[in-house]
């Protein structure tokens, strides 16, 4: 049988990258049909490494950038400036300098971290001439409502007393005031689009400090801490910028980075498989496959919630195709993704093992998973096959087809 | 879709019954397809288990019987007395008696452990009118060639000043008669077929001791020892029998109690799926099916060598049907599973865990990895599907159909 497979997956977080996870479920499908056509787009949702993704993916460049990290130590980091035609581009990676992965166990305080790096990031993006700017939201560390990104570029935020307030999101409980007069002035021409998932927010109960906060290292107490703060960050942004940013569809991306961004350089938010680039491809490359292989490091309840496989599933199916989903871990609520288009999945563990052990093997798992989800879609097209006819058969006999009878 | 599935499969040691496997592989697939059709048929391999669910499955009856356990401890045992149609028959499980199950992990030494209770179980079917016993072999925790329960059937192994050697595979060395003058009588006119792999033999370098001794707990110089005592005991079955067990298929099973049966009583040694109930329901329902989801606690590179799941994709392929397993590990080598039949397999684990993490969840396990699997089926037979047809479509014109022509 002749099948043309679309591999569409997500990196796993900590574990492989985008490309290496495509060529493992690749080499595991061409195991089984060596003459199958496999395309693989490598997928991003602006988190860690979407910024190397992209730069490979459009034969553009990476910018090495020192920058300072979310607890105020150097880190070496990066931006992408994209290739392709249009104008210069840049893409800036929150978590390239602000990520959770950057923040040592120890120093894991959401009060404290801060977004100063990848104000930096984007000084150095348009430092390379970049007048369109792409930043990537998801797996930071921080929740400072982008003050810290929006110091970097020369805004001050200051106390009763006019001085700055401290670094992170509990510092700004104390600010009075947001001066943005001393703004990079290059800011001024510059398209910012914020890649964010828009079922984030700034505030509220569903709002980032509580949603976030836990699994960035806050206690109860810091988390209603930082819903605090951003609530108060809000009202300083709307009385200076008049903009409300509370509710704003993505403006609690990356501890309110969206909202900071948004209020105060005018950036658009926008969701972030609008804007990043990779899935017009891949609805060009959708409509040219049998089936699609997707692929993320956990699979549950949060898949739906605007997870890059469930966006390959919406896709997919608004062109009637078959959608699988590969995964390290099958979740709490994983069936909630069987509703958004995604009709079978399956774990790539082949047994008891620890997560290290995951880890360490994922690319020969996924492999193997990926070859035998195949064979069991091929276990379903030999079952639909027609049965063989029973008794006698005759070739066709010439002249014997139905007159076509026009209506 | 309609779909007929078969599920065939294996209870998982040590963790779920095969009647419990059956019951939640066919819910998964009730979930997905709450009117397929659904057959389970439990099979049994003559090891754990076997006496009992052959005695549910023939709507027979299970006799306890107290034996000596492998030890020499005593241990509650029993034998299924089969229901249905034809003679009385009873199945012998000599797991039940002399399984390594009932060995303590500090007394793990098959020069020690004795199949007496196996003899004692042999002895109970008699006095229960049966003159049909299966012996069903498998998970054995012994290595005495039969010796203890042909002792217990009234046999005496003497050494060379006519006293009982020690009991266990070492203590026959020091074998020089087999007695066997004090047989049960009852045995005469009595049939015994041992249920066995054939693959598994008494000596040589592929034989019991050197395969299975380190697994029932053996050191190399105890696996040496053994592999000489059951060298010694076939010369000694065969001077006293006339009958050469050495490389007998099957002769090696159950620590070589295939052997001591097959010489001193006349036993048959059959491959345990021509002659243990099942799999003639099996074939039946092959024949029904359009899928077959078998499965086992491990599928690897023994799993050809005459397992369940090998066994049903045997028999599934012969009638031209489609084969999944399902496993809770998938073990090196598990590809070999593919030539003889097993068109596709997975684990059934969600996500990293331990050992006994798994067995305390096997049955929800199975349950959503068969879900996934046929949802993963059904992927393919949408697959298959013929595309809806392009542009314009004109009923059927009555009279239009072509003629008939006969040759």
């Amino acid at each position: 049988m002749f099948l043309r497979v679309l591999v569409a997956p997500s990196g796993f977080k900590e574990s492989l990258s985008v490309e290496a996870v495509g060529a493992a479920i690749s080499g595991g499908i061409r195991r089984v049909l060596p003459e199958a056509c496999v395309a693989a787009v490598p997928l991003v949702d602006g988190g860690e490494g979407t910024a190397r993704t992209l730069a490979a993916a459009t034969g553009g460049r990476l910018v090495p950038v020192p920058v300072t990290g979310p607890t105020g130590a150097a880190v070496p980091s990066h931006i992408a400036v994209l290739g392709g035609a249009g104008p210069p581009t840049a893409v800036v990676e929150m978590a390239a300098a602000a990520g959770l992965a950057l923040v040592p166990d120890d120093a894991r305080d959401p009060g404290r971290t801060t977004t100063y790096g990848v104000g930096e990031l984007i000084r150095a993006a348009l430092d390379q001439g970049c007048r369109r700017i792409v930043v990537g939201c998801g797996d930071s560390g921080t929740c400072d409502g982008g003050a810290g990104a929006l110091t970097a570029l020369g805004a001050r935020v200051l106390d009763a007393d006019g001085r700055q307030v401290p670094v992170g999101g509990s510092g700004l409980l104390r600010a009075r005031t947001l001066e943005l007069d001393g703004l990079d002035v290059r800011l001024t021409g510059t398209e910012i689009f914020v890649a964010c998932n828009p079922y984030n927010l700034l505030t509220g109960e569903g709002g980032v400090a509580r949603t976030f906060g836990p699994q960035k290292g806050a206690t109860p107490a810091q988390v209603e801490e930082l819903a605090s703060a951003m609530d108060h960050w809000a009202t300083l942004l709307e009385r200076r910028c008049g903009t409300d940013v509370r509710l704003t569809p993505g403006g609690g991306a990356s501890g309110g980075l969206g909202a900071g961004l948004a209020a105060a350089l005018g950036a658009r938010l926008l969701p972030r498989f609008d804007i990043l680039p990779g899935y017009a491809e891949l609805d060009a490359q959708l409509a040219l496959a049998d089936l699609v292989i997707t692929a993320e490091g956990a699979l549950d309840h949060q898949t739906p919630r605007g997870k890059i496989p469930a966006e390959v599933a919406r896709r997919a199916k608004r062109q009637g195709k078959q959608v699988i989903a590969l995964a390290g871990i099958i979740g709490h609520g994983a069936a909630q993704t069987h509703p958004v288009g995604i009709d079978a999945y399956a774990s790539i563990l082949s047994g008891p093992m620890s997560h290290r052990e995951a880890m360490d093997s994922t690319a020969a798992l996924l492999s193997d998973a990926a070859e035998q989800a195949l064979r069991m879609v091929l276990v379903g097209t030999r079952i639909s096959e027609p049965p063989p006819p029973v008794g006698h058969t005759f070739p066709p006999v010439a002249g014997s087809q139905p007159a076509t009878t026009a209506g």
